[in-house]
């Protein structure tokens, strides 16, 4: 026992500290460096995602080098922590550290990056706060950890920085401020090694992207996955339900899926993951009935297990220490639990026809998981669960659904890097819709989607303005389980919100086909602005407000132009939502030419309008030369091999060119190559009027596509 | 370098699991128990502190056997970090952790103990995350670390308790609870060791003498310290203080200390340390000026060190890694450091008459101190140095106080565990009345004073009501440096001021003898409610509500009973704040007759009042058998030697008995024996009149004392 106590003792001396050395850097995709500093851990977020790099992905980037500042990155192991410093300059912005509800400008930020409900403020525990940021200088930072990290996102300053802030007396000097400049991002990882991944551009959507594709690209969900969706009071039984999807066919508003919330298993809180007899008598048929009626079952669960759950013993040695709700934890890193959890789910769900869930609890908060001193069987510290607990729910789910070759698209309340291309939207109990927007924005950063789901609403107005908001984001849910609202209970926007429900429906072929290029290029189909070029809000907007002190403080000029409430929906829209209480609001428009989306008018360019476009329009802004290909109003998305028919609109006067992604929509063959990309083009004619075409499909690629009518918004008129 | 990294490796996968073994314990002091689970690290706030228990003062508790509860404590190594354990029983209720704002009763809550500013919820995060609590069962624990401790009071539950709480449907049954019931306390330590101390009673006021006498007693003021301060505007000059301190003179308020805010520096923010020429020219005659008002001189100063202070350059090489505000860090736990800096402030302000020092921002927040990536000469982490920090800067200041043979009495804005007998007083920026009086009670549980200062006030009411509270506190100040308020500033209040004002000087003598039984036996001299033998509001209170769950949860029953607006003052007495806006308020009363303050009249045993005292009276009540010695309404403390009369106050109709403490009032001869205690007795003569006494003073003790007049409050009327 001395032995290994000199052992340690020794152990920690020799590693109070190492020299501030610069990294040995090694490009392990396109673009993309790795860097060791001390002794990683084995377990990280990659390694427990097991995500595999889109190489095709990084073929369709520009070439890059080893970024400059590359040798001015330093890691250091000293008090058994790794601290990472990468240097920033002036003016320069970072975006990301994972799905922040309230600032898309990360500068100047102290962030502890832990998985955890959000509590109401950006203190960087939330649902996904994934160590990754973006600099609006076109290069990125990864750290693998699956450790709580602190972030000092451009805060502190070091006596011997080269740049650093001078010293001022507040007594007499009105400049002093409190927080002075700071020239680096500095990473606390306690642990006593990292590796830390420094991400090329040239541009930031460039490092998005390749961010994205390392972590093996976003995912592809199924076609249905983006009509609409409903969830149910919790006490539902199979015939309520089943009339449910009949009343939504009957009053004419889309369904593709519906929820169960926990009252469909037998116990909830812990889960038993067994359907409750006296509510759901046959699963299996309604399951199919369900289908028949082109609706998809969605279950929610959390994934602790109840004593009364039939694998309850054959989990309790796989499970952790401690309890959540009296449940046991299974240990998810461990195969045996992985599997043992997976069977129960494919068994008894996903084998009659269930199509996705909903993961509750995974994220926190504090009071319901497992405490920090909780162990595992595996090893794996209580910790490293929390921060991962999320991504392996999703992997045990969305694999399988992959032994059965049908994709999922569900909900998750956590996830973390390396998961970016399971088919999770995340969601949460705020219920705040400014910050739902901000958090769909700074989802575009940290690789995930995020639902601004629509649950009740205290007026009609607010109603709408969440179902527009909702209708331009990755899942158009009404979670109105616990509110009973329907689409049309409030009868004075019952039309506008069917009006926009459809909407979503027809432009099922645009978002298919940006979640493709999310998948197979890395974009992000909801993004901030500032991966939009020519964005400027500082030159396009005359009203925006100057700090006096902007030549003091780089930062605060930074600040004073943060956009948090607009956003890029796909390639060509600008999605400006309006709020309850808004009659008007500005909207700042990149350089470039831009027109009403709903009328093909021009209205701006590089510029900040002044809109008021009463309550039956959320403002949407369309690129010169944009094509957006949608579909007729359905009531369901398209199922495999079901035509559908194309109205192909142009906006503005540029040529344009669209590539249209097409496959069957539901398996994962476009795995194998069963896809097919098409090309659409609008180009000017001699006599001057633009004219419309589209490029045959490949041989034995899927097209599923009917009739193509073309519809120019702004001429030809 | 492959060897080192073996043993890192070695080390850490040792390290992975230890069995989660009971301790060793062994006595330290008294009833004081210590255990140690792995390898403690030898930087620990004790270590820090260095402070000597107080070794007679144990002589004077219950002789005590090691808790039963020794036994099932455990301590874990795992993952590099400690975790403890140390059960509940149901009812059980426990307190401290530090000094909370919002809460008393501490079980179930979540804790990261971090010094830092309060941010406006008990987080954790405050003045003084002192790592010490005591249970309702007459038991404490301490943990000696000077790291960031996770602190579950009671919540999480192991899944192999024996205790553990039973799994319920949240479908279908009621009871079901977000929380269920935990049966421990677990504290994770980011260390692979740990120092824990085991706190005998019997009873929790036991636990915390015993707490304090370990940590060196409390402190022992100089007598001036009790009276009253004010802190002047930061601009003021020598002049414009004087005028101050002469205004108050012919104002009639009293007035023993007058505090300098950061324009006495030369810079400030950083600091330099040296007087502003302009304002303070002779800084040496200033000084002398202000002693022969009688008003001492109190200096605000933050640690960090300006470029243009003259020790800059010298303590260069001795200061951390980051700034603070543009200025270097000294490296306090660098003996250099510590000497550089005591050097300067005793030439300069200690050696020339100056006080005492109101040293801010040694807590927080993470904006402005140095990040937890800043390394120290000394090898300390940045973590143990914020942890530590509030100790040093008292250490250093006291020590040199100390070496003149002279106390002070100043304001700190840190604190931990072992600075117990520093004498500062905690204070923030937080300015909640209520909060304020809910750390006062937390400050008697944690070695640590609090004072409920008063600012500004919206309104005479609030300036009153602020006024009467901080009457009756470790420190009577008005800081009202930046809204420049008066005592008179209010004129319809401005006499109530007065009278309360001269109460503090009145009550001077109580006080005192009150802070020396800190001292000298470690009770706090403002304390909780808990702490009072027959405290118990749920059977004086008809009219508190009642939880309808009492049955499942006793966590829920503990906390209906939460008394957070009412305290212990020394003694003998129960205050109970009013707060701006109350007309009545709630009194809940021990067991025992009560009587009022000012009447003498008889108010209740074990129940709850419902007061309405009107705005000239906060409700104060006294023990019956009760003796309070008060003095003359002096406008200045006593100085040494100078004699000050007595009337000792009587209250009730059971004998009474008290010891009344006297010493020089200003220097450490007290250490050396150079004090005395007198007994105080009133007894019921043989015609049922009761009659007081006091004793002689022995031999070759200080006696200050003149005139004695005896005043009987209930009786003899």
């Amino acid at each position: 026992m001395n032995f290994i106590r000199l052992i340690v003792i020794l152990a920690c001396a020799l590693n109070v500290v190492t020299a501030n050395a610069a990294i040995d850097w090694h490009e392990v995709v396109p673009g993309v460096w790795k860097g060791i500093v001390g002794t990683p851990e084995d377990y990280s977020l990659l390694s427990v995602a097991d995500c595999k790099p889109n190489l095709d992905g990084f073929s369709r980037l520009p070439q890059v080098g080893l970024p400059a500042l590359a040798d001015k990155i330093t890691g250091t192991v000293s008090d058994g922590k790794t601290s990472l410093s990468i240097p920033l300059v002036k003016n320069e912005q970072i975006y990301g550290f994972g799905l922040n509800f309230q600032n898309v400008h990360q500068r100047g930020k102290i962030l502890n990056l832990h998985v955890d409900h959000f509590g109401g403020k950006d203190t960087g525990r939330n649902h996904a706060p994934v160590p990754f940021y973006v600099s609006s200088a076109g290069y990125g930072i990864f750290v693998n950890s699956a450790r709580y990290l602190t972030v000092y996102a451009g805060s502190g300053a070091r006596k011997d920085s080269p740049d650093a802030p001078v010293a001022k007396d507040r007594n007499t000097d009105r400049s002093w401020t409190s927080r002075p400049y700071s020239d680096a991002v500095s990473v606390l990882v306690p642990a006593p090694g990292a590796e830390i991944y420094l991400i090329a551009g040239p541009t930031p959507m460039d490092v998005v992207r390749r961010y994205n594709l390392l972590c093996g690209g976003g995912p592809l969900p199924p076609r249905w996955g983006l009509g609409f969706t409903q969830r149910t009071p919790t006490k539902y039984s199979a015939d309520k339900v089943k009339n449910e999807a009949d009343e939504f066919e009957r009053m004419g508003y889309p369904l593709d899926f519906i929820g169960l919330e926990p009252g469909w298993q037998s116990k909830a809180y812990p889960c038993t993951f067994e359907w409750d007899s006296t509510r759901f008598a046959d699963p299996q048929a309604f399951v199919a009935d369900m289908l028949a009626r082109k609706v998809r079952v969605n279950l929610w669960t959390n994934p602790y297990v109840s004593p009364d759950s039939k694998i309850y013993n054959e989990m309790y040695p796989l499970s952790g220490s401690h309890t959540v709700w009296c449940g046991i934890v299974p240990d998810l890193a461990d195969e045996n639990a992985r599997r043992l959890w997976q069977d129960k789910l494919d068994r008894e769900h996903i084998g009659i026809g269930v199509s996705g869930y909903k993961i509750d609890e995974v994220d926190g908060y504090d009071f319901y998981l497992w405490p920090d001193v909780a162990t595992f069987p595996s090893g794996v510290s209580a910790e490293q669960m929390r921060q991962t607990y999320g991504l392996w729910v999703q992997k045990v789910t969305d694999d399988a659904f992959r032994k059965r070759n049908t994709r999922t698209f569900g909900l998750v309340r956590a996830s973390n890097a390396g998961g970016n291309s399971y088919p999770y939207v995340l969601y949460n109990d705020n219920y705040n819709h400014e910050d739902f927007i901000t958090a769909l924005i700074n989802s575009g950063f940290c690789g995930v989607l995020w639902t601004p789901e629509v649950r009740g609403s205290k007026s009609s107005e607010e109603w709408l303005r969440r179902i527009q908001s909702v209708v331009f984001s990755p899942m158009a849910m009404i979670n109105a389980w616990s509110s009973g609202t329907k689409p049309w209970s409030f009868p004075d926007v019952a039309e506008q919100v069917k009006e926009y429900s459809l909407l979503r429906m027809r432009m099922m072929p645009y978002w298919y086909s940006e979640f493709a290029r999310y998948h197979f290029d890395g974009i992000p189909p909801f993004r901030a602005m500032n991966l939009e070029p020519g964005f400027n809000p500082e030159t396009a907007a005359s009203t925006v407000m100057k700090s006096t002190s902007l030549d003091d403080d780089p930062y605060l000029e930074a600040v004073s132009k943060e956009i948090k409430d607009q956003y890029m929906a796909g390639e060509y829209l600008l999605v400006a939502p309006m709020f309850a209480g808004q009659t008007s609001r500005k909207v700042v428009l990149p350089a470039g030419d831009w027109y009403d989306f709903y009328t093909g008018e021009y209205v701006g360019n590089a510029r900040t309008l002044e809109v008021t476009p009463g309550l039956d329009r959320i403002p949407v802004y369309v690129k010169d030369g944009a094509i957006i290909p949608m579909t007729d109003p359905l009531l369901h998305a398209p199922t495999k091999g079901e035509k559908y028919n194309l109205e192909i609109r142009h906006y503005g006067k540029k040529d344009g060119h669209y590539r249209l992604y097409d496959d069957d929509g539901e398996t994962f063959d476009y795995e194998k190559g069963d896809y097919a990309w098409r090309d659409i083009k609008v180009e000017r004619q001699k006599n001057g009027m633009l004219k419309g075409s589209i490029s045959k499909v490949e041989k034995n690629k899927p097209n599923n596509i009917g009739k193509v009518t073309w519809r120019f918004m702004t001429e030809n008129k």
